[in-house]
């Protein structure tokens, strides 16, 4: 059993907490450890560090290491450039699979909050045994708690079987981002979950499903093949990465595949997708106001407010973002959250490198 | 002639800019200089820097100092407690008069705005014109542009009188800060000035005012004459400050006097009463939002920043004041700039004095 934890996100949305040199998964969003650290710490339960991969851009591999420092340095796969999960899934499997041909292999985003450990560990020890078991790719699927439109939804059909009492479903199809109307009616149905990019094979599996759906991005992986040293091999990386096919897992193999499982899972998950995804994480004095860093809030409420050093005041203003760093602050409307990554292409056109 | 410029000021309503131990006077809101250096810079082209007087608070008085270093010592006269301007002019004509009974006074706040600096010396030297000819309590009343609810108004009668070829009105009478209908009739009126808080008088005329309708104070003040030694005055001064009569001159004596006359003036006032002031002097953007520092606005109109040394970012925000300083930041309404003080009455509560 190996485990692939994808840590190649940009995490634009959290600026200007989140910065280039410094994403998301490499951030202490929650709790003392880095998204990253607590996405190895939790993993690590289940299987030894040396079958821990974790794959991450390499503008980052420095930071990566040093959060790191118990893991195998062939064990950090640096990519050069971002060419999205099916290149980052199918270059691990690959690895894995020169490693283990009989291996599974489960795949996990970095920047994940999972608050309930044990179910989580149960359901992907369930996973697991089902993923050995029988040649088919396995979505986690989370129950959803609220009819959200961030969030891609994967619908389940029939049941087709148990793995240490997990019941595992057939997948009907996959769904993108719901408008509020339509994600309504998804909560309504009872068999909607939300996808949660964490999945559960055998890397010969996935590498099969990529050679049929996606046969040009499996024909340049093949390239890989060989590389046993790992300076050779990051040295090939770096040369065939930029001309992969930049494609989803999700679009360019698992809406097509029809060996697709869904797990559904209920472990207190949320990707915190935007700062307003804080309002489902941090607590809310009487106000309902949330924040981390000293707070005054007079007649304000429901804000999300993160200041590391200094004091915020807030005075008669209502969900409101406010987000104070060191060279950086930002305001804006909680219902705004999900365009903070707008802000980095204004500083671009403006030439202010400095602060993305 | 002799100027009295009353910087006593505790501008809690500049938080977090201004301090207790920097109030608004000793600060730069607009421009390089301090608000007090502006006002004393303005005045000093009409009379010898001898002539002028500041009254400002004993915490201040190291910095008022330092702020002007051209000035008489002997000529910053230090409160060890704010008590009102009553008390603060009647010291300053006492110690005025004693040094010239014929003298005529101008009285000046230290933090407003003043942008015709022609205009507001034309109107002055007028006033003092008039002043020496009439043993009239002279008030400078503001020609109103919009109905604004954060002024005192005065109501002018018949013209008395020219100086200079500025016309004099009798005062039918005072009016306090109005709601915003009645300001709007206010506006319609014609006859209706803002009452800007500077007056010029002979000083043995506002002491007859004020031994006339402050009787209690007047004998208070008598007991600081004879003290010629600097030191000696200001240890007096110390001890029997705390018991003076706290009252505005306006309600104690202006309201009262039958010799009081206003003089209309129209040389870009501004009293710089809370941040919101800011919306009609800093440069607009082309979305009406205005700033010091830098700023990226997404979104986002008629908001006012003021930012020292972070990039401050607005990402769909509107009507939004947003004070960044070094330990401390301030976000709020426009519409309720008039109310940053109540944050201080929380700090306290909260001990928090390293903020105030």
């Amino acid at each position: 059993m190996y485990a692939v934890i994808m840590a190649g996100g940009k995490g634009t949305r959290f600026w200007p907490r989140s910065r280039q040199k410094r994403p998301k998964q490499l951030l202490n969003i929650v709790g003392r450890r880095s998204m990253l650290q607590q996405t190895v710490g939790r993993i690590s339960s289940l299987l030894p560090l040396q079958n821990i991969l974790v794959v991450a851009g390499e503008d980052h591999g420095q930071e990566v290491r040093d959060q790191l420092t118990d893991l195998l340095k062939e064990n950090i796969i640096l990519e050069p450039v971002g060419r999205n999960t099916a290149a980052c899934i199918g270059l691990a499997a690959l690895l894995v699979h020169h490693r283990d041909p009989e291996a599974v292999m489960v795949v996990l985003p970095a920047d994940h909050l999972i608050t309930e450990e044990n179910l989580f560990l149960g359901a992907l020890r369930a996973a697991v045994a089902m993923a050995r078991r029988q040649e088919a790719l396995i979505t986690l699927g989370i129950r959803p708690t609220a009819p959200k439109t961030g969030y891609g939804y994967v619908e389940a059909g029939e049941g087709v079987g148990t793995a240490q009492d997990h019941v595992f479903y057939q997948v009907t199809s996959f769904h993108e981002k719901p408008d509020q109307e339509r994600a309504e009616q998804y909560l309504k149905m009872g068999n909607f979950y939300w996808n949660s990019g964490m999945f559960v094979w055998q890397a010969k599996v996935i590498l099969e499903g990529i050679q049929r759906y996606l046969p040009t991005l499996y024909a340049d992986l093949q390239k890989l093949n060989g590389f046993d040293d790992y300076y050779q091999l990051n040295t090939e990386i770096a040369r065939i990465y930029p001309d992969l096919e930049s494609v989803s897992i999700d679009y360019g193999v698992m809406e097509k595949a029809n060996n697709v499982l869904m797990l559904p899972a209920d472990f207190g998950w949320n990707d915190l997708g935007t700062w307003a995804s804080m309002v489902e994480i941090w607590p809310k004095d009487d106000q309902h106001n949330i924040h981390q860093g000293e707070l005054i809030a007079l007649d304000s409420r429901r804000n999300v407010v993160y200041s590391e050093r200094r004091l915020c005041v807030l005075l008669g203003v209502e969900d409101l973002i406010v987000v104070d760093t060191e060279d950086a602050l930002l305001v804006c409307p909680v219902g705004r959250a999900q365009d903070v990554g707008q802000i980095l292409d204004k500083m671009k056109q403006r030439g202010m490198e400095q602060y993305l």
